[in-house]
């Protein structure tokens, strides 16, 4: 497996790669890597010929008072997990080399797409993800790219930024992977203590509930929404940020649970804010 | 020479290309073409195997009140000069196809650059030059791009995006190429009756003055500009929108004339915006 800390190396690489006629996928992850990511690295490597990780914990997607600085990092594990899984190349780049001291130029949804769901209290975060995925597709050229499908506004963005900017580069959205408690994968369940890590699991029984209820016929996206709220209201350490069903696609408020329709999660565990959410619709 | 109108198409063709270990160049342009224009093509054939223009009148530079509808247009002229000149494609999109109707997705340089020179009564200008660059950059995924330095922010700009995105082109800049009189070409110059045209005159003869100022050494930008501005306050038809010196990167206001200064201007004639402008201490 390649490690890879400039984009130049990244860069002659793919050069290589493309002109022996491989394709290339593409992870972008902010590394401390779960099952979650494995399954992107799978499901990339079933789909192209090369398979590149991004490990990189991109500061433009947080805002201030955010966990920039304590997310966890563990690069070692990180690559040994990488290995295992048949990565080809994982891309490290430092902060700095990615955004010059004198960095400005952003890549922004003007719309208020970016504004629902976690846009609501995290204004500037999908701004920088943007810019973070315009960058990496633009150093790595991607054929496909890889993301989960926890982070549902994210990749609804991400398409939508795809299509706009006329990006050559399919997105390959993979379902979310839970542990065996129903509670989503990611890399901030590292900070929950042992109540909290208890706690935790109120957001996965909400979707349950939400889930079970639209599959039985629930078509009032309020109703649905204050039933789940009310299983997350059960648990003393848990407090709502947001419970909302929205069109899967423009991210916009919805009153009839429709197949598509997004119904999405973010819910503060102690200080940990933890998200998760269900298609409509879909399987789970 | 090809006329492609679908990104489709262009992708075809430009993979074929690449896989043939042909390098590509692309001159994106709003067409009505000149020997402005021209000399683009010509710098890119002399650097790259294959040559694409891009023909396309960009509606999202023009803001509110501006003149994206009456911007001149003869694509059976353009195509004619570009077959004469060796371009091998030309792209010719739909607006609509580039922009579906529910487009949100803006690159935008988000410091105080695009807001000076021509941003001060422009401000979503260079948003959409930035936007409408880098699609065209998806597009053709060119090794370089050709832009004239008439246009001299905007080429600042696009080296900034270039470097900020991590784009894997190179930028080339080209002289500004005038009339036999000294007017810069413009497919605006077509606005101008007779009157107006020799009037249009003032801003090279203006751009001469600063020239030679600052080559006989004045160091004073103040003195520089205002001996710059008597020379267009001569014209009856003229009307100053600014005269500047800034920095030629970073395009911040300077003090004192060095070697790399931008002064800048653009002036109405008539109804007419044009825009003119040297480097101290490069050639005419």
């Amino acid at each position: 497996m390649i490690v890879a800390e400039s984009a130049a190396e990244v860069r002659a690489q793919i050069r290589a790669w493309k002109q022996a006629g491989l394709s290339v996928g593409l992870v972008p992850t902010m590394g401390y890597l779960h099952e979650g990511h494995a399954s992107l690295v799978e499901k990339s490597r079933s789909l192209c010929d090369r398979t590149v990780v991004s490990v990189f914990v991109n500061p433009t997607q947080f805002g201030p008072g955010e966990d920039l600085e304590s997310y966890p990092r563990d690069f070692a594990h990180d690559c040994a997990l990488l290995e295992e899984r048949g990565c080809d190349m994982v891309f490290h780049p430092d902060a700095s080399a990615l955004y010059p001291p004198d960095f400005a130029t952003y890549v922004e949804i003007c719309s208020d797409m970016p504004k629902q769901l976690c846009g609501k209290t995290r204004p500037t975060h999908f701004r920088g993800v943007c810019t973070v995925v315009t960058k990496l597709f633009n150093i790595v050229t991607p054929n496909m790219a890889f993301f989960g499908q926890k982070d549902a506004q994210q990749l609804a963005i991400i398409r939508r930024m795809v299509r706009d900017l006329s990006m050559n580069v399919e997105i390959v959205a993979c379902p979310i992977v839970r542990e065996a408690d129903g509670l989503a994968r990611s890399s901030r369940n590292s900070y929950l203590n042992a109540q909290e890590r208890a706690a935790a699991t109120v957001l996965s029984r909400s979707v349950a509930v939400g889930r079970d209820m639209a599959a039985r016929g629930e078509r009032d996206a309020r109703a649905l929404v204050a039933a789940m709220k009310t299983v997350i209201e059960t648990e003393p350490l848990a407090r709502i940020d947001y419970v909302d069903a929205v069109d899967g696609v423009t991210m916009q408020p919805v009153d009839v649970v429709r197949d598509g329709v997004l119904v999405a999660m973010a819910v503060h565990i102690g200080k940990t804010r933890l998200i998760d959410n269900f298609i409509v619709g879909e399987g789970v």
